[in-house]
Formats: C-alpha cells, sequence, structure tokens
C-alpha cells in the first residue's frame, strides 16, 4: 500500500474471495491510517472442488492478507448462513481468533461449523434482526433483505469517511414464507442519509425481470402436488427453510405425511426450529414408516438436488435407499436450480430416475424454484433506493462483474468499477481507486491440513490421472552389476502398456550391466532406463506416464 | 435372441449409441430369419471424453455386436457430418470393413476422418440428395431435411414388413440460408404410404416451440455488428456453414474483413467450398493481416466456442494469440450453444475475456444462435406429417428420451417405447417389443488403442488423481536381512505426507529386519509395510493413496 500514499484516515475494501468466482465470499474492510489500519471481515465462506480440483472438495479464499493483520481484525460479520458465506469459519477461525456476529439462525448453523472442525472458544456475539454493532471505527447495522435462507442481512457500514451498504446475496421477495419482507424504507432511508459506496451481489446480474416469489413456488408446488398419484420426492437445498415450509404445507393440503431424508435436510430443519424460524409443524413421519403408507399418502423432502453420489435421492435412483423405491406412477420434483458443474451428475440422477419409469419435474418443465439472487429489476431498484456515488459488484464471476459495472453506470452510479479478488480498492477520500494488490488465492481443504495449490500436489495428480505411473528401481553394487532385474511398479496404465514397460526397463538394465562405461554413474543410468522406458510405453500405448526411475546400491 | 422366436423374417432395431446420451450415433436395422439376418448401420459416431475419463479425449460406441455379424453389414449410411455421427468411422472401418455412403459434403468429412486414422481402401459412395440405394432387403431412400450443418437426410427405410422414418438430427428451418429446406412434400407422401415407426431425434424434448430460423440469426448478426465499433470476434460450430455464411455476410454489410481462425474452421469452410455448398464467397483476409486494419475494418471468425483451452478463441483470451489481440471498446460473440459439461471451461474464457476489457455478448443476452434440433411444436409437425404406429425415440439422455415418449403419446401414437442402447426392439412382425439385449458399451480412444473401460484403467487413473500414489521397494537378501534403506517413491502426495511415508516405511523395514520372525515371507512383510505406511499417510494427511510395496531379494 505503497502507492497512492496519503496521510489522513482511509477507507478500504479488499475483497480476498467471491470477486471472481461464485462462493468463498470474504470482504475486507479498512478504516484507518496507514500506520494504523482497523479491520471487519464480512462472511467468510468456501466454495466446492469439482472433477478439476481431484480429491479436493471443499476450497476457501487463502486468508493470509487478514492473518498476518490479525490484531488489528475487529470482528467477522457474518451475513447469512450459506455455506458460500460461513462455510470456512471453523477452518479459519483458528488463525483469526477474532470475535464472530450472526443472527439466531445463522449462529446456530455457524455452531455446527465450529464443532465440526473441533474449534472450541470462538467467541460467537448473537445479533438480533436489524441489531447493531460498533466494531472500533466502524458503526454496523444490520438491514434485513430477504434471500433464498432465513435471516439474511445486508450492513450498512458506518465510517467517519462515509457509509457503505454491503448487500450480501439477496433478493426481493415480497412473499418470503418465513421471516420479514425486505425492510425497503431502512433501505431508501440509508439511501437518503446518503451512502459513499454499495457492494453488491452479481449473480444474476444477466437476468432479466425479477426473480419471483417463495410464496409464488409455494402455490404451485401445492397445485402440482394434488396432481399427483404415486408416491412424491422433492428435493430442494436444504437450507432454503421457506421451501421446506412450502412442501410441508403442500403435503399437507393433499393429505400427504412428509418423510425427511438425508442428514442436511434434518439438521437445517432442527436449527430452523431451535432458533424459532420454523414453528407450528406438523410432525415428520419417519423415512422407515414412509415405505408402509400408501404412495398417494406419502412425500418424501430429501437432499440431492445437486447430484451427490452420497445423497439421500442417489440411493433412490440406484435403488440402493433402505426405505424408499419409486417406480411408474411416482414422481421427483427438483424444487432447486442446477450449480454451475454439476450438470453431468444431475443429468445422470434424472436418467436414473426415468430409466425408473419415475417422472422427473424440473425448474425447466415446471414453476417449481425461484433464485435467491436479484435480478436486474430489483438491482435496479436497489441503486435507486440507496443511491451509491460508487458501485463495486461482487459476488459472482468477472463476466458478471462486469456486466453489473455496466447496469450501474447505466443507473447514473458516478463510479462502477470491476474489483477482483485481491484488489484494495480505497473508497475515500478521493475518487475510488485500486491503489494496490493484496495476495489473494485459494487453500485446498485436502486432507486434514489446508493447502496451497503448491502444497496439495493436485497438478501432479492430474497428471498422474491423464496417463498413470512407472516407477523403475534398479538394484545394482558399487561397481555397477546389476543384481537383479529392475523392479517396475505401474499404475493407472493398460495392462499391455504395463507389460512393454516391464520389458523395456529390463533390457535396459541388462545393457547397461553388461560391463559398460558409466554405469557408476546412477543419474546416467536413471536418464536411460527412464528413456528407454518412455519411448517403450509411448510406442505400444501413444501416451506417456509419469515416470520414476530410483537406482540403488547396495553392498 | 431366443425369447419371442419366430419362424419367418423380422425387422429389428438395434441401438448401440445414442440412445442413452448425447453423442456416438450408432444405429442397426436388421432383416430378415434369425439364421439369416442382413444388417444395416446409420451413422457412426463419437462422443467425447471430459474430467470424469481423464486421459481420454474420444469416447465410440462398442460395436462388438454388430462386429460379430458383419459378413452380415451391408453398409453404413451417414445421415450427415456432425462428429457424433461420422466419427467413429475412421476408429471402426477397419473392424467393420462395408460400404460406406454419404452426400458429397458429407462425404468430404469422412474422408478427412479416413485419413486422420490412416484408413486406406473404405469404399466411400456418394450419394445425391433426395438419393436412393438399395441394400439387400433395405430400400433406402433420403429425404433432406435441415440441420445445423448443411445436407443433412433422413432416411426412409424400406422393407417388406413395412417403412422405419429414421429422422436424424434435424429441425424444421424455413430459411437455412444453405440447400433446400426440409421436403415437407416428401415427408407428408411418406407419412400417407404408411410408415411403421419413426426413430427420432429426442435433443430438445423438453424445449417448447420452434428451434427458429438461420436466417433470423444472420439478421439479427448483420445488426448487433452494425452496432459494434472494436474489433470483433465471433465463435461458432465450425461444421455450421450457415452460420459461417450469415458471419461473413454481417461483416461484408459493414465494410469489415473476415479473418479465419482455427484448424478446423479452415478446414470446413475449404471441404464446403470444394463440395459445392459455399459459393461466390469474398475472399477471406489472413489472421496475420488482421491486425494491420483498423478495428472497424475486421471481423475474426474463429474456433473455440466449447472453451477448448487449445483453441484460437482461448489463445485470445489469454493474450497468447500470435496475430489477434483484444481489448476495450472489441467484442466478442458466443454464436454457439454451451455442450452440458463444458460450463466451467466456457465461462472461465468469457471471464478471462471480460477482465481484458472485451465486451461478451452470449445466446444469453443476445439472439445470436438458434439449436439444430426440433424442439416441441417441430416434433408435433413431424408426428403429424409422418403419422408413424410406432415412436421410437433416440438421439438424448434417457431424461430426453422419456419426455418423448410422453409427447409422442399425447401425439396418439399406438405404440411408443423407451429403447436404451443395447436394445434389441422387434418392429415387425407383431406389436413392438424388445426381445433381447444386444451387449453395448463405449470403447475409449486410450492413446493409440481402443479400449474398454475396464481395459483403459482409467478407473486406476481416478484413484491415483484422489491420493496419488506411495511405491515402496523392500530389498533384502535370502535370510530376510535388510540391505538398504527401503525405496519409497511417492507421487500426488504433498511434501510431508511423503516425508511421513518415507519414515513409516523406514522404520517398519528396520523392524522387520532385527532377526524378527516371518522375515523369510514376502507377502507378510509386503503387507506389514503397506499397513505402516498408509497408517502414518492418513495420520499426517488424512486420507490414503495407493500404496504398493515390492519386496525383492538379492543374492
Amino acid at each position: 500500500m505503497t502507492r497512492h500514499a496519503t496521510a489522513g484516515p482511509q477507507l478500504l475494501f479488499v475483497p480476498l474471495g467471491g470477486a471472481g468466482e461464485i462462493g468463498m465470499n470474504m470482504n475486507l474492510y479498512g478504516f484507518g491510517t496507514e500506520e494504523d489500519m482497523k479491520w471487519i471481515m464480512l462472511d467468510c465462506g468456501v466454495m466446492f472442488g469439482g472433477d478439476e480440483t481431484p480429491g479436493i472438495d471443499v476450497i476457501l479464499p487463502d486468508p493470509g492478507f487478514i492473518e498476518e493483520r490479525r490484531r488489528s481484525l475487529l470482528g467477522i460479520v457474518l451475513t447469512h448462513g450459506h455455506e458460500d458465506h460461513i462455510g470456512a469459519v471453523g477452518h479459519l477461525w483458528p488463525r483469526l481468533r477474532c470475535p464472530l456476529y450472526a443472527t439466531p439462525f445463522t449462529a446456530a448453523l455457524i455452531r455446527h461449523k465450529l464443532e465440526e472442525q473441533g474449534v472450541e472458544g470462538a467467541p460467537l456475539n448473537i445479533l438480533p434482526m436489524g441489531g447493531q454493532v460498533k466494531l472500533g471505527p466502524f458503526d454496523l447495522e444490520l438491514l434485513t433483505i430477504t434471500h433464498s435462507i432465513p435471516e439474511m442481512s445486508g450492513l450498512a457500514v458506518r465510517t467517519p469517511l462515509g457509509t457503505v451498504f454491503h448487500t450480501g446475496d439477496w433478493k426481493i421477495d415480497p412473499d418470503p414464507l418465513i421471516g420479514q419482507t425486505t425492510d425497503e424504507s431502512g433501505l431508501r432511508n440509508l439511501g437518503k442519509d446518503g451512502v459513499l459506496a454499495m457492494v453488491c451481489d452479481s449473480t444474476n446480474a444477466f437476468v432479466e425481470g425479477r426473480s419471483g416469489s417463495e410464496a409464488d413456488v409455494a402455490s404451485s408446488l401445492r397445485e402440482l402436488v394434488g396432481k399427483l398419484t404415486g408416491r412424491i420426492a422433492i428435493t430442494c437445498f436444504a437450507s432454503n427453510v421457506a421451501r421446506v415450509l412450502a412442501v410441508v404445507r403442500a403435503a399437507r393440503a393433499h393429505g400427504r405425511h412428509v418423510a425427511l431424508s438425508g442428514r442436511s435436510m434434518k439438521r437445517v430443519v432442527a436449527a430452523a426450529i431451535d432458533s424459532g424460524v420454523l414453528k407450528d409443524l406438523p410432525p415428520f413421519i419417519d423415512e422407515d414408516d414412509a415405505q408402509f403408507l400408501p404412495p398417494e399418502k406419502v412425500l418424501i423432502l430429501c437432499t440431492g438436488s445437486q447430484g451427490e453420489p452420497r445423497a439421500a435421492l442417489a440411493k433412490i435412483a440406484m435403488g440402493e435407499h433402505p426405505h424408499v423405491s419409486l417406480g411408474p406412477n411416482d414422481t421427483v420434483v427438483f424444487s432447486s436450480r442446477i450449480i454451475p458443474g454439476n450438470e453431468k451428475p444431475i443429468f445422470a440422477l434424472q436418467n436414473a430416475l426415468a430409466l425408473r419409469g419415475v417422472e422427473v419435474i424440473t425448474a425447466d418443465d415446471h414453476f417449481v424454484h425461484v433464485s435467491g439472487h436479484p435480478a436486474r429489476d430489483e438491482l435496479r431498484d436497489m441503486y435507486r433506493w440507496i443511491r451509491p456515488q460508487i458501485a463495486v459488484p461482487v459476488h459472482g464471476e468477472i463476466r458478471h462483474m462486469a456486466e453489473h459495472v455496466r447496469l450501474a453506470k447505466d443507473m447514473q452510479v458516478a463510479e462502477a468499477l470491476l474489483c477482483p479478488n485481491g484488489s484494495i480498492l480505497r473508497l475515500a477520500p478521493g475518487p475510488a481507486t485500486i491503489i494496490d494488490e493484496a495476495p489473494a488465492g485459494r487453500l485446498y481443504v485436502d486432507g486434514a491440513k489446508l493447502s496451497t495449490f503448491e502444497e496439495s500436489a493436485v497438478k501432479a495428480r492430474k497428471a498422474l490421472s491423464f496417463a498413470g505411473i512407472c516407477v523403475v528401481t534398479v538394484i545394482m553394487d558399487a561397481k555397477g552389476r546389476m543384481l537383479t532385474d529392475p523392479v517396475v511398479v505401474c499404475d493407472g496404465l493398460p495392462e499391455h502398456a504395463a507389460q512393454a514397460a516391464g520389458e523395456a526397463a529390463a533390457e535396459a538394465v541388462e545393457q547397461m550391466s553388461g560391463g559398460k562405461r558409466r554405469n557408476d554413474d546412477d543419474a546416467y543410468i536413471s536418464e536411460s532406463v527412464k528413456k528407454s522406458v518412455r519411448r517403450a510405453i509411448q510406442t505400444e500405448w501413444g501416451k506417456r506416464p509419469v515416470t520414476r526411475v530410483e537406482v540403488v546400491r547396495v553392498g
């Protein structure tokens, strides 16, 4: 932070995650002089690995920048309970050790995250909806806003150099089924008081119109359930408690009993009941009782909408679920969207169900889902209410953020900036400027450890996945006489290629062993054997594996 | 084919590929008695591997069933030139060695496929559009139909037991820009003469309405190009020659010169010109000349719409293209759809472009693409024209085929069957019945070989990609004395885990070496060392790699 130096206090915004990808949101605000900068963090989430990161299920933002400054980190405020906003708390709190702030339902989910990681002693402070908290120079106020999970709060971040409105994830749902509607008058008042910058959700910047309401999905589901005669399974995101409620009501309206299936479904429902978010529910039936009821009396509400292979729905589709079996005349409703990257497993699941004769209903053919993020008309509303001087799109890939910048400019916002992960953006004083870069990257949850891309050996494993490995051990005495055939271990190669490798290694070693020059030179031997083996495999197979040759001297 | 035996001739349909996935289409028709069955094959395509088949780029249907009967295989007719219909010809012709039939442009593309695989001597017979050919008991007639490539033909397959209409891939494009429109009167006449069965494209069975026309995309592109001021790059499927023509015309209308970029783009355009499909084109400029023209005089037509990392567009996005560089005020138009599974690389490409300040236009926000497959209203038209007694959906995943079955039933088709890959469907005599199963599977193009899933070692490579490998070689004399430290080679493990493996192996071997019992038992030693090493890595890393221990006796 040496460029654009200024002597007095500054207001900074530094996204370490979520501004360049969907997921792993981590936003920092800094206020103070260069010598004495205080920080707060808003959200601390994960994203999920896929086929491109083999062996890695969970990915976090690298918190190195703020870890170095953790004595000046006054707290982490969590806007809501989605994994991409709270999932990294359990992993990273031991490195940051600062107070946490969240509303009751969100706190219940965070508590589970902390327990999962065996974290003890994290001070988790409960704020009421609409509550306020002062962290050093930051006066924070929670503003109720709707999303696809209960208890979503945008944050007014008031500082001596101006107010930032940090939206978090949001939509404008006129009837969210659970909780209050968006605090429009609070947002308008904030705008009237003057907002320097709005840091805002870009997820649906390409989507025209409005996201729609949970209440409308609820009526549509009620109508749909009434038309179906066989067994019904509905899958949705467990954290969408309003959707869970809608399904329960749809079932009740048509005399069906609801069985919950899937651990996260049961856990979130329990958290919602405990924290008072869900009230007056009829009792659920046990999964194992569901099979004894007539088909038209049952509705299974289950996890697995993203094609997760171990989730309840995958087991049903494979005929491996201990209690639920579906077939012709039964229906599965995907009350969910496809998270990009999950297309193949989701379609495989739907194909397996269709092959059993199960009817599959999705948001492509029926109105059974609405997004939790603002479409363009909602973004326009928000810009009209808040009227920020500066627009900083976050929560999206670069293409979403770039589109959001264009929309903000159309809305006459004076300054709109593309500010990807690691940008150090000075919001005040002076015009909004990216003054420096913070190190920003990803940490992989790799087994029991957190590791960088380099440390994780993911690149090496991808090489292994392409063409396997051939390990040759050459054993000779001090004088370079071969004491035995080389030991050749191949993995990930077809049988014929492995055989060719074995023969080539033996031949290369035999040639070497015949009292030839340079058989005292391990590096030379190793290189020669490696070349022979790779050439043989290339000829036989057309590909070359990772090849490692070890020369051992015995005696 | 023992069940449901019948003495007289039968008409069979056997899909070996494409009826359960999108791609690798391979359809067999059989006519004759059980003792003397003659076969024809329609289409012989590939599909592409992805992250779930590491190291495998191309996948073919396993032709084993027809290979066993190849002396009765009278020919392969190719309906059109897309990879998923002709891509396997070069790989499989040597196993089948029968005549090939195709129209001129399709034949030009097939010739390239044969050359690519070094296949010589394949008899490639050219049929005119609308032509006829008699192959044993099969009277074949090509019926012109539109698609997203020139020279698409549906096939009337006339046999003594009735006529099948095999649609291939199709749409009803009222103005396809290139070639004739769909031969509606021919299709209606076919229907009037009586069609036993229609084997029909299911790709867009979930899509309401109509697919739209290439001519409408052409006008939209012309208008769009007129509005843009900087450099323009447009990417589309190279085989969509009508789209290529539309882009060329849009450029010409606004005084821009077109440079082709990407090998397949140049190859298809050359084939289209050679076979007379493309005429009267203005000359293209060279890519390296494009950079010397003013931005508003240039349009680059390039490959890479699916995010292919080596394609022209990926190089442009990475700033690595030798001749084309794009930045603010420039535009890239994706005149294409996203093939499912390609979301992540395509979005990564669009993000890289957006980060350079390039505006990215896609079919999500502008009318720049139409599908080549029939939406539901087109399917309904076709059922009205052909009026088959039996509907057999193909070309799709199971979910598409199941939806297509429902649509056919809604259209009052008497029999509509879900008939996945490997079904042996008897179309006549008697009601349509799946009478047996043919072996059907996938062959991987793995390096220079074709292999089954088991032979290919893909499963082993996926295991390697998850947690790497640890290979330990233990070297001892005949009496079980260790002669040296064990040799430990780890790959795909983080450094700290590899180190733990090395220490654990040394310790285990040392304990074993101390004159202990059973040090003459290689299997016991191997198992003990393996256990120690795996336990140590699990403790250190939380995951366990593939572990191989070799015990070698020296002297």
